[in-house]
């Protein structure tokens, strides 16, 4: 296996537990110990470049800050090979806040610019595995969260989105078979803190999270091009399942998929730890109307504002823990509105209410939107986009 | 977990290491230690007057010897209530030796005696975990496997044969999550043993190996039968399995399967331990020519009679450790003949050449009548078995 641990007295980051000792994640000593590389302003400009497509706010912004082999995939695609993206979700809850919508607005954003099919796990097995909800809970849950993520606006043409509950055999299973043959308890044991006293479920998940990076588990996509390229969109946490993947790719034939990491949503009270969904105020759902949005962030988004008008003029705001500033980080696409507002704020001449009006304006909108688009959904559309079929037009 | 583990320092059976230090098993002392109980004339009569069929010989002369829960399937099979069969193998050789078979001709009688109907799981996963072979070979073997046990006479309209590689997915990959969130790593290193060194394909089997055992792992077949009992005929090695499939079973909410279980049949060279598939020395296969098996028996048969003719006609042979004897005494149908060779052999009027020829006999038919039948079995029928589809007159 190619990482240690992420050793606990200090930062823990694994797909389950996100936590540091001073409630900050200090992400270059994570990109550090997990043996990724930072994504630089030359790979944004050469994206751009290559794709004709501005690049996306998430990565003028360094949100997606982290990558592993990145550059392996661009100097392919710039020779004329094509690669396809893969990402997923755990359908643990029914409504996605808007951190769950970060990597879908980017991989909808890759899928546009590079123009490249995509395939789309929703680990129900995984959440059945970890909470305590019964199967057909679950998959009651990833066929909704599905709605969620058709409207992002996917293209069905280059799209296939799939259950684990569903799809899990045949040809994934056998990926699945050739990585368990390959991993060792103890590797897990190191990448992913999995005890003994864990149920074997836990052990038995990692090579379905695996499988999906290799083309041939999808050969109504796929067939004959085994050494098709993966690029996987998705934040740093998932990093450990990708690392395993990648330790064991060239060992069974394949090529080691890529990754494109981005940090952390920040929660309302700030960025010390990933939003609980068990706390229905620790984060915006795209469920949440206009009224709920902007009670939600004018209660409880942290401010770095000062204690009093007088006191906030003279010094100005921290931007360094002010949670609007972050979402507006996050989600004002206009980079001279945003850097006028952090300006104004940070000097003492914008309030933290005037602050927060406008990220309220930002994500009723934004929100809005969403579910304008959840609404339009069918049944049908999910069936459409599940159908396990051939994507004639995916690299068109 | 019901059961502790077999201490290594004494005898060892688990479904992968079968050793007793003074090379002899001791069932008295295994049916104690797994915890399941020996099955007793009455047991024997019983089946009989419930079938009104003559119980094989593998029953009369206590081959399959122990069981788990088998008066509770026949209590419910004598107030009208039916049940299924699971048995398996895994197909990690071309072709079978005779000790392959002991199991599946047991099967076909029950089959035939209860009219029940019947899945084989043909374990191709496991085969590819535990061995240095390719998933494509794994699936040859299972489909020339098939063929021979399809040769043991199994009734079409009863039988499902599946193969793991094919078959798992759906209602019966949930049954495995829902057997792997109730056992923990733990559990499984006390009941079979695994490290932390092997490889977590090790790890993710079982819950496999478990799911045929509830009803709804076969939803074409047992649609809203979940509480359908499953009666296994295996050897007892494979206990270790179903010991834990048996705790899980009533957390999930299915009753838990009965099992028949056999001693082993022993090698050519003495029943010390199992046959050895990389042996062609120690077992008789079932593709071997009557020329070959003469030779086998004649040169390595080993022998429980005296060093001289003089000495036999003195002192007789010791039956204990003969396996012509032995091997009689699995497929040598007439009780009448088998207590005459014996009664003679032991007393020193019969020698082992004339036993030898006996069961040359015995065996050339045998596997001559196997030979037969197995060249009938056509791809067509193949696909028969393992279409994955209803059996209207499974109980029939």
């Amino acid at each position: 296996m190619e990482i240690e641990e992420v050793v606990a007295a200090e930062q823990v980051v694994t797909p389950w537990e996100v936590s540091a000792p001073d409630g900050v994640i200090d992400y270059d000593k994570l990109v550090d110990r997990f043996g990724c590389q930072l994504i630089d302003a030359a790979i944004v400009d050469r994206i751009a470049h290559l794709t004709l497509c501005p690049p996306h706010r998430f990565l003028r912004r360094g949100i997606f800050f982290a990558h592993r082999d990145l550059n392996r995939i661009l100097d392919l695609y710039e020779a004329g090979e094509k690669f396809y993206l893969y990402t997923g979700r755990g359908p643990s809850s029914e409504s996605l806040h808007l951190g769950h919508l970060i990597p879908f607005m980017f991989t909808k954003y890759l899928q546009d610019a590079f123009k490249v099919p995509l395939v789309i796990q929703l680990t129900d097995d995984e959440k059945f595995l970890w909470k305590n909800l019964t199967i057909a809970e679950c998959k009651r849950l990833a066929r909704e969260n599905a709605k969620d993520i058709i409207a992002c606006g996917f293209d069905v043409e280059r799209t296939f989105i799939f259950t684990d509950l569903n799809y899990v055999g045949g040809a994934f299973y056998e990926n699945m078979l050739e990585v368990a043959k390959r991993v060792t308890y103890n590797n897990l044991r190191g990448i992913l803190g999995i005890t003994p006293e864990d149920h074997i479920g836990k052990v038995s998940f990692p090579p379905v999270q695996a499988a999906p990076s290799f083309p041939s588990s999808f050969p109504h996509l796929f067939p004959g091009n085994d050494q098709l390229r993966c690029l996987i969109p998705c934040a740093i946490d998932q990093d450990p399942y990708f690392r395993m993947t990648r330790d064991v790719a060239p060992k069974i034939g394949f090529q080691k998929p890529s990754l494109i990491e981005s940090r952390f949503f920040p929660a309302l009270q700030g960025e010390s730890t990933k939003m609980s969904a068990s706390d229905p105020n620790s984060a915006i759902y795209v469920t949440d109307s206009s009224k709920q949005i902007k009670a939600k962030v004018n209660k409880y988004a942290f401010s770095g504002g000062q204690a009093s008008v007088e006191l906030h003029r003279k010094l100005g705001a921290n931007l360094d823990v002010d949670v609007p500033i972050k979402y507006l980080n996050f989600f004002l696409e206009d980079d001279d509105e945003l850097d006028h507002i952090k300006k104004e704020y940070k000097e003492g001449r914008m309030l933290t209410g005037e602050v927060k009006q406008r990220l309220i304006a930002v994500l009723s909108e934004l929100v809005a939107r969403h579910q304008r688009a959840r609404a339009q959904v069918t049944e049908e559309m999910v069936d459409a986009f599940m159908a396990v079929r051939p994507l004639p037009n995916m690299f068109g």
